[in-house]
């Protein structure tokens, strides 16, 4: 399951994956980036998506008490019209924990780029992600939004992924295509975030870009509850940011009659935002700090969704898991551990757990298996654990990654 | 705060420390230990502490929901009368997820040795630490039970220490001295545990013996409460095991009357107890695998003490935060982050942070801080971080300690 499917879900909604496309592909949005003096390295650090109309909008934002100051703006500017045309984003610096400052700055940011391309500030939303704490260089910011409108083109999609990386290693993006009403209607994702990662949307920024016409509360209600198995299903380290935020723009403009939840195509259409959704949420575990392996974790039979949930984010974020996933070691006691302490409903003799396709625990009993065969399976790059409860349907499927050297380098000397 | 003092609290009762003390230090209390071939390393794997009478005893359980076969032989006997006179531990092999047969082997080691120590079997506690799922090799084990008695001895609290440890680096023990009723009471302590350790009791081991005179129930509750603030509120990678256990053992010989709570004295001896399991909790958190530093996390002006817990809990267990204080960086917007996505209660506009005596935000806004005095801080090895959220009275103190790079092959390769 962890191969890309070119198409298809067992519901008869069907979607193709667009080879090579990005957040620009769907019809009426373009996109650049540019590099302003918020990252030392030289890349790319501040980036926006530009739409050719008012877009319906949509957006999740952390559950972490802190909510840095960018989230607010862009809370606000969709609050007005359920529209956004520009997206405006910067890395290197979070703008969070700044005080009154980083508020006041945050706005600025809004309005600058609303200036910069002739529109009115609710069309503008903006976002942050870096170091916490540390007041934003406005001078360059001012000088990079100014500068961007004029980096801004249809084949922009790659610059903006760019923009929006901190320390992740590699750009995370897909598209895919379903047909709506006959005609063909684009999805398209990009995201940053390796650390800070933990369900509830830490330090990850997800943009979803489409040119569905569809009405602002219908985009918000498939966004919130696509997030729910998607976005949220993922740890890198158990920490959620002050500053995560998935936002979804429709620019309408790919002709047709309005997409409601109900209507024929709508099935096709979900399942199309979900592959986005969950490819990018996977790219991001894939991509945490210093992972060298995904890891999912699949849990059935648990007495409801919410308690395997609960269960396969405990296992999938066990640190006990994720250092013997890295050392390519089949210690399965640390998988039902990690069931145990859940604290969700289990019953302790009638758990099966499998490592790939070798069982390795059956009613709660240890089942002899090769561990040759383990060695290979867990020198993979995907590695999934099955974990059956046999209790009642409850379901839910995690992803996260290895906890490996590189991890504690990365995060030791992140500041300094 | 977290230096050793040798006597006292605020309330005016008064403990000393015992240099030097074991648990078989308190009157009546004798120990041994020895290898019997279920560590690879030649090392002590079996020991017991033996008490001259039926001591009174108590018992925490880890709230894994897998707990393992011998915490139900323990609960067993302690149910009887609550009394145990030996306790036998085992490192090297947990007996946990082991089936039917690892029940079997953990009754089989109570009863031999009962049979070995010539003590009814409802007077033995058993105990089992060590890797999960593996079938214990029961003949070793039968014959070190045998052995085990020749080896006991009053200056044996060296080699039980010795035979719980797993990956520990270091032996913890502690013993103080209260008065009661004009008599001196001592109360000592021995702990294992240094990974899949976090509140609630994980891969932890703790063994307190005092002489004082006290009924079961008494102890229990003491114990109890005891266990909430100290061993509970210590964390080493997030994970909970399913073998953890704190026993307390009362030989009542060291004279004079039963003490209880509310008596003159038992404030006295409620802060020596205390302090034996604080200090015990601090080792086994200072001793995490590959911790080079003990982070404390003090919490106030909460909502209320659980909030405070669960705040301090947070903060001390993020690995973000661990990696930081490896990397000797003042990261506080690791720290803050972690105090908003604790699920408690926040004003987001008045948290204050200092790291040691540095204030870094004030006000949840920052302050210019020393960057070289906070490294010159940082590169102690017992680093304390105190948030003050200024909303209600609620306080909590929480330890645990660095991640590093040995965390990570510690846990790469324990099992094979």
């Amino acid at each position: 399951m962890l191969t890309e499917t070119g198409t298809g879900t067992g519901t008869g909604a069907f979607y193709a994956v667009v080879e090579g496309g990005t957040v620009t592909t769907p019809k009426g949005f373009r996109a650049g980036g540019l590099h302003c003096g918020l990252k030392k390295n030289g890349r790319h650090d501040l980036g926006v998506i530009l739409c050719d109309v008012p877009a319906a909008a949509a957006a999740v934002y952390t559950l972490n008490a802190f909510q840095a100051a960018p989230l607010a703006v862009t809370r606000d500017s969709i609050a007005r019209e359920g529209r956004l045309q520009a997206m405006l984003v910067n890395s290197g610096n979070a703008n969070a924990c700044t005080g009154k400052q980083g508020d006041a700055d945050a706005l600025e940011m809004r309005s600058a780029m609303a200036a910069s391309l002739g529109l009115p500030e609710h069309y503008v939303g903006v976002t942050s992600t870096g170091v916490i704490g540390e007041p934003l260089p406005m001078e360059r910011v001012r000088e990079g939004i100014a500068a961007l409108p004029a980096q801004v083109h249809a084949g922009g999609g790659e610059d903006f992924c760019q923009a929006i990386l901190t320390t992740d290693l590699v750009k995370k993006e897909v598209c895919v295509r379903v047909s709506v009403g006959g005609k063909d209607v684009y999805i398209a994702g990009a995201a940053k975030g390796s650390g800070m990662i933990h369900p509830n949307m830490a330090t990850m920024l997800g943009f979803i870009t489409t040119d569905a016409l569809i009405e602002p509360a219908d985009l918000q209600g498939l966004l919130s509850g696509v997030t729910n198995t998607t976005f949220n299903m993922i740890t890198v380290d158990g920490d959620t940011s002050t500053n995560d935020m998935v936002v979804a723009m429709a620019s309408g403009l790919s002709g047709g009659v309005a997409l409601r939840p109900g209507d024929a195509d709508w099935a096709a259409f979900e399942a199309g935002f979900r592959h986005v959704s969950e490819h990018l949420a996977k790219a991001i575990a894939r991509d945490g700090e210093g992972a060298t392996k995904l890891i999912e974790v699949r849990v059935n039979g648990a007495v409801s969704d919410e308690a395997a949930q609960a269960i396969a984010k405990t296992v999938v974020g066990s640190s006990l898991v994720k250092s013997a996933v890295f050392g390519t070691d089949a210690n399965w006691g640390r998988l039902i551990a990690a069931v145990g302490r859940a604290g969700q409903p289990v019953n302790a003799e009638t758990v099966d757990i499998r490592i790939g396709d070798i069982p390795v625990l059956a009613q709660s009993s240890p089942v002899r298996f090769s561990e040759e065969d383990a060695l290979v399976y867990l020198q993979q790059d995907e590695i999934v654990f099955h974990i059956d409860l046999h209790m009642e349907q409850g379901s839910a499927i995690a992803w996260g990654c290895d906890l490996t050297y590189d991890y504690v380098r990365i995060n030791a000397a992140y500041r300094t």
